[in-house]
């Protein structure tokens, strides 16, 4: 098995079946506006999570398909709004939807993309029962991901913010739906307890390692590929792990200095600097270490998949998420 | 029965089980916002109609709670989102969400209340196959209530309104949700299709009337019963059906008049100018025969109700209301 190709199979099947449910109703603006970010690409990477774990625990090829369009579009609904929110512009090279069609329209149409979500999870072909645990995980990561977006949002009037206050904000803001993925696949698989946790742990672990990896590139990426300036997460002050750890490792005068830069006005110049402040601090090396060692727990909890072609699968997906440049 | 006391006692059963729940995690800032609409007040009609209608069908009192909850949460969520589309300073009396917290913060505050609606419905005491009918039932009525406000907001753009788009749109905002209640009470209940569309149907009339008599009190209502300014409708250029109605039946020249108002900014005089130009156009008095057409056709379709005396409280609902003053 070959995990690029893989993943583009997959990415195919969820693409047609998203055009099949938004086709089916495209003649309402609504529809048109709630699949913008569908369609405009993305990894399909947590789809892909609930799929090949299912498989792997030898369920049949597409029964985690609607699943894990599921997925797909609360991940979608929450680009939609956290884009408000932070009031970005562009989003995988193109204007954001609510610089395209303005805040009240794109709040509305990332709640619909939230409601369609739910919608076709009543639709998997399981069991009732099965469909409840679903549900239940679908929406308790939600609810995860907002409490981290709350966190996330006051951490934007500090400096004094923990690592470990840190890695658990982008757990419940990305990791938990990377749980959510391999847990419901486990879970349409009818696996056991045991499976479906250290499945759970997998995924949380991969997630964290992803974001990590997420904000790097942020500094260090090619812009054609990550499809928005680089450094524009020093440019619009945001706490990354590479902040937090540059800020607490400097002394006082370059710290000073790097908090200055984040805070006010900044150009092409000042975004440089912070970059070499963080450099300094051996901040990203620290940072990029973190991913790794979160990529090889993650990879640690793989023991319990049986078939190891699909264990070796998903321990290259590890390696994807750390390693990739988009 | 009474049904103000029928009311009552669920509105308490309601709140004490919302305050159990928000209280468990009220610790996180996030739940502390979610929380703030659910336990300023309301009605709980769509958790009553839930639970009054399983009864109603036989089934056993607090068996339709948590659905009820759910409905009462996706409710709340719409409150927290429309709010800030609309940009409204007050509800019930008190500053709007985002006018404490700031729009941001609202969205995802809306987001959470919308992911535990969701979570709730997992808890449900009934078997698997019937959540993922309530599932169905309440995400869909959730996607209409999106699409009803993308329509409410393009109607903004233009006076040229048809009475029948205008109450397709209600429907979508207000009756789908109504409906939710009494066609999950009645799936609840183990009732069959015949009685679910007919009582879903009931509902959809009804939340008609409802919104109609909603835009009624906002022209003539008492301010401190409704908890804002009357006439702010009118000052925010609101397409009502009874600005629709006025619209159509009034001569060119006031017509025009009725428009400039709407369209610029106005002040007490001009709020006033506007109401006697409906009320010239019988706007209003249509406005308030249209509702009490839809009560009527509501109350027909309760022929469905097997127990009088559960049947005859589903009618008073009706005529609460239509007459309610808040």
């Amino acid at each position: 098995m070959d995990l690029i190709e893989e993943m583009e199979e997959r990415k195919e099947v969820v693409e047609q079946r998203m055009e099949e449910i938004f086709r089916k109703e495209r003649a309402h603006p609504l529809w048109e506006y709630m699949f913008y970010y569908p369609e405009s690409g993305g990894k399909k990477l947590r789809p892909f999570l609930a799929m090949i774990t299912a498989e792997a625990f030898g369920e049949s090829k597409n029964k985690a398909l609607p699943y894990g369009i599921s997925l797909e579009l609360v991940h979608n609904f929450t680009l939609v709004h956290d884009d408000i929110m932070d009031q970005d512009d562009l989003r995988r090279g193109k204007p954001t939807l609510h610089q395209k069609i303005g805040d009240a329209e794109a709040i509305n149409a990332g709640d619909g993309l939230f409601a369609l979500s739910f919608n076709i999870l009543s639709q998997t072909d399981v069991e009732g029962e099965k469909i409840r645990r679903l549900l239940e995980e679908l929406s308790s990561s939600i609810l995860k991901i907002a409490e981290g977006q709350e966190e996330d949002m006051r951490f934007e009037d500090t400096f004094e913010i923990r690592e470990e206050d840190f890695i658990q904000m982008i757990k419940k803001k990305t990791a938990y739906l990377f749980s959510a993925a391999t847990r419901g696949g486990t879970m349409i698989a009818d696996c056991d307890d045991k499976e479906i946790e250290r499945m759970g742990n997998f995924a949380k672990k991969m997630g964290i390692a992803f974001q990590i990896q997420d904000d790097y590139l942020d500094l260090v990426g090619d812009e054609d590929k990550i499809g928005k300036d680089v450094g524009s997460d020093i440019k619009e002050g945001k706490r990354t792990l590479m902040v937090i750890k540059a800020l607490s490792e400097l002394p006082e005068r370059k710290k000073d200095r790097l908090i200055e830069i984040l805070e006010e006005d900044n150009d092409q110049e000042d975004i440089k600097e912070a970059m070499d402040l963080m450099r300094d601090a051996r901040a990203i090396e620290y940072s990029k270490n973190l991913a790794k060692t979160y990529a090889e727990e993650a990879k640690s909890e793989l023991e319990i998949v049986p078939d190891p072609e699909y264990r070796s699968i998903l321990e290259e997906v590890v390696d994807f998420v750390i390693s990739r440049e988009k």
